[in-house]
């Protein structure tokens, strides 16, 4: 990495709280080491368009407990295409970016790997995503926050369904991955988690409804992953079964949607921000690319994209046994 | 009011943040004062059952900062009817309960005005709704926590829409009144309110899309009251709406529902709780009946039933300017 | 008011939550009614020496929701004197400053009149203190939020006192008044609140000892203003005291600080701020001058400097009454 | 283990947020194989008394959510004497309890550890302490809630920091460990940490006022563990060193103190507490005994109690650099 050249940031794919901590990170580790860095907006659509400006450490100062990104964020179209990346490198080299540091999800670290492979550039990649889908990293920035945002919900939602004897279910997001609901609805006490890589979920529902709540009339909640991720459909498709099945239940449905995503980072979140970004640069320096850097067993672990992208990140099957064991 | 006898409290229709609180001060009031009290579940229902028990100053301890309501709550059915009102009065009867706190909103109040019409009863009514939809008191129980709920979660919404440029339409609760709408679109820099009282909306979204957004590519989040109280619908509607008519923008919905209840109760409904509380036991020691005790000007004052229910509480329409100053 | 100067708006004396909100409605009413707005840095220093910048729509975007003063703040030793203000002064003519918006406490607002008296200056005052000490508004800003932010802290040592069976002193701020120490304790079920307007407070900590915690080993917490606002003394003195004179009690003392003043300002704060900051411009185009508009019975209101400052707001003595009653 | 005698669960030392979750987690996964439990109430000062009952699925109902303990907490004087151990043990036997799980810090697993030297009793370890200061688990229950708690104080003192142009030293607990001092000055982008692993603090101190603050009249944050785990002194020591040798600043102090233990426990702590309790349970069937069960890479691990208090738990380097990189 030569130090005549800038090192571009950006932030690409969904928002994560945290995105702000490790842009903050990486640029002030960058120019503690003597590198200058480049910010540039809207993810790859930037990239392409040129959009990006220098970043001073007065820049990021008072970032580090912000939700969102101060580099805005998007999914970029044109970057899928051929014509696209070739445009993005264009800039890259007129504007003297020399590497580029990725903060996302596997959308956006798939786009990094297409585009090391096809042009000569060097990429370090940072798990962004509230979903914590990422293989190769225990956490991805922004999961903590996410997850406590939901609790703190499912909190004042009980208190709506104990007050009233009602059952709720609860849809988190998640896509493909049951992480924010699994670990949410052992955290929030809830009495079930219905998750995508789970497939006994109608039986659990059956065991759920036939156990904890036809015996005792009482409040229940189920957090249920979004659908399309869960096959079957979302915590409508959910209520809507049991509304027909036990007409004599009190059902809703309450969809935490977008407000998920928002927010100032948890602690854990802007703590792992910082070590992440931190990292980055050194894996620079180290003449790393084409990586993501991770973090496993509380050590920093620099993941190969292929490996971060194409490997399946599983739920821990033990969570299934404590919730199935504390919710009676 | 005869030291012989309990007052019976209940809460009743939709649960509101600070009910606890309420039920505390008007049981250690009353216990102060020498009455003994017996807290009533499920509402009506609870009445007409028979389904109560005595409270002491510790029952009703560490509940002030609890959501929800510990004698539960729930919308009668039964006291609709002549019938239920009829057993309603004898179970009161045979329990010695000689006179009734109703915490509740319009439709529970309703109740206890017809009871109070058809037998010897004493009723005391608090407002206690999110809504803040009663004439005679400026504020109802759980209106400040709710309003307070709604910002955080805007506030973690303009998180996302900043960093991807959307436009974010918000429904929140308030049936047919504006408050939680209008005062929150004020207090999170919205950009605009869609209320039932103002029917000049239509023309406010083309103003605000013309005005506001078309200029500068940006975000912005609109706060819509969730419909039937909206006679065009809610967020859903307005959204989609923007969507055909402008196809570039990307618009997204957030129904906040449920969480907008609960919680532990902000310092201002603990406040209001505990003084209605307080003061519904001083209008008993004072032989009031069948009213409703309100806040007006910071000031105690006692609503009979049929003006807090028949009269609409309007908006403040200089509100309405202030907010379309400010969303400049 | 002439639209070739400036409105000049700066924020003085201890921080509040909710300033910001403050800057950003009259930046923006002021604005939306043409005229042009100068923000001065650091309070009356700032003034005097020239420092400020004038502040566009988008310099007061998303700041509503944060604490703090992006306008920074000071005490101003220099203009408590003749030659001070002279400058000050001389800089509005230079600046061409046409009229000031001033946000801040009594001192503040003193040294408002002052200036207002000696040189031919508009200057518009707004409340904007946690202590709420100002008379002739009801609500100033940042008091609501501190009052939530002591409430939340109080909820958690409760925690650690009832797990305990200790008592815990908690010294809040409020100088002189007692309005943050007697409204949280309501609103947190305190057993006691030791305020600077009720002299009586030796005697009540007697009774409550006696009374409340004595015969039921149990947790406790006072609420009590700080010293020298409390002529005998803080939290500390009266935990001291009860150390000395009940040795067996677990007692402990917990300091609220600076953490009173900042943080994300409440619902209501932010809607005062919005509404008292576009009443800031409407008094100036109305040209009132040397006035602090205030909110009374949710009406805004203009007072003279001299009143708002010279004159004790008092306490609501039913407020007392009701935490007696409520901490049997 | 066997059926017919029942599992005692007790909470000792300094409360911690997740108890109640740990509590929660013993409880219902006992009865879900098939053992009844006995809640003790304050520590080791209940066991020697006798006072305790027994815990049904319901008693621990609602509970995950809320700080402190439900069975109350205590430093025992008489538990460190063989008279009352003997007391203790008599009791158990009494009470038909045959094996106890106490969850607490590395005091209250000191006298689980002598206890089962001297008698034949089972004890199983749960470790619960904001301190974090355990060998042999990643993470303590507690640990989690309190730095998130710290992090959102620090934000709001950043406020007033940064309005004011002032260096606040904030005093945080760990007693003898900088766990919650270095990462909550990492996750709230303070300038330095005082810890009592790092001897180089006043170096430390040195470099930072004169890099970080001298050059740029800014605000600061240090964050400081309390005295006497530092040995030369807390926060106050501190500040008054920095005004004495650098009278030009405006240098205050917080003490965050007791608010640090309470309230709602953080998703992880709620999750950890949730592990932690449905462990000690299977340890129990498995014949674990005087073991404390810990996390460690996210795997629970049994660890001989001899090993989680004698050993000292080290401060990760890395952060140290870290927090020294991202200050500039």
């Amino acid at each position: 990495m030569k130090k005549d050249e800038y090192i571009g940031i950006l932030t690409s794919g969904g928002d994560a709280s945290g995105m702000n901590a490790a842009i903050r990170a990486v640029t002030r580790t960058a120019i503690f080491n003597g590198f200058k860095v480049k910010g540039i907006y809207r993810g790859y659509e930037g990239l392409i368009a040129g959009e990006s400006r220098e970043l001073t450490t007065e820049d990021v100062s008072s970032i580090i407990q912000r939700g969102g990104t101060i580099l805005k964020t998007a999914r970029s179209e044109a970057f899928t295409t051929p014509e696209g990346r070739r445009e993005a490198y264009d800039t890259m080299r007129k504007e003297k970016i020399g590497a580029l540091v990725v903060i996302g999800g596997d959308g956006s670290l798939t786009g990094a790997r297409i585009f090391a492979e096809e042009y000569p550039v060097t990429c370090i990649g940072l798990p962004g995503t509230i979903d914590n889908d990422l293989y190769g990293t225990d956490f991805t920035i922004g999961y903590d926050t996410a997850l406590n945002t939901i609790v703190e919900c499912v909190d004042k939602i009980r208190d709506t369904a104990t007050s009233h004897d009602r059952i709720f279910f609860v849809e988190v997001m998640g896509r493909d991955a049951g992480f924010l609901a699994q670990n949410s609805a052992i955290a929030s006490g809830a009495e079930a988690a219905i998750i995508p890589e789970d497939r006994t979920d109608a039986d659990q529902l059956e065991t759920f409804i036939g156990r904890g709540f036809r015996k005792t009339k009482n409040s229940s909640i189920v957090i249920v992953t979004e659908s399309p991720g869960n096959k079957n459909g979302g915590a409508m498709h959910y209520a809507d079964r049991v509304k027909r099945e036990y007409p004599g239940y009190d059902v809703r449905v309450s969809i935490l949607g977008h407000l998920q995503r928002g927010g100032a980072p948890s602690a854990n979140d802007r703590i792992l921000a910082s070590r992440l970004g931190e990292a980055a640069i050194q894996a620079l320096m180290e003449d790393q690319h084409n990586i993501m850097v991770g973090i496993h067993n509380n050590e920093i672990v620099y993941v190969p994209f292929d490996q971060a992208i194409k490997n399946d990140k599983p739920i821990d099957k033990n969570l299934i046994r404590v919730l199935n064991e504390l919710s009676i």
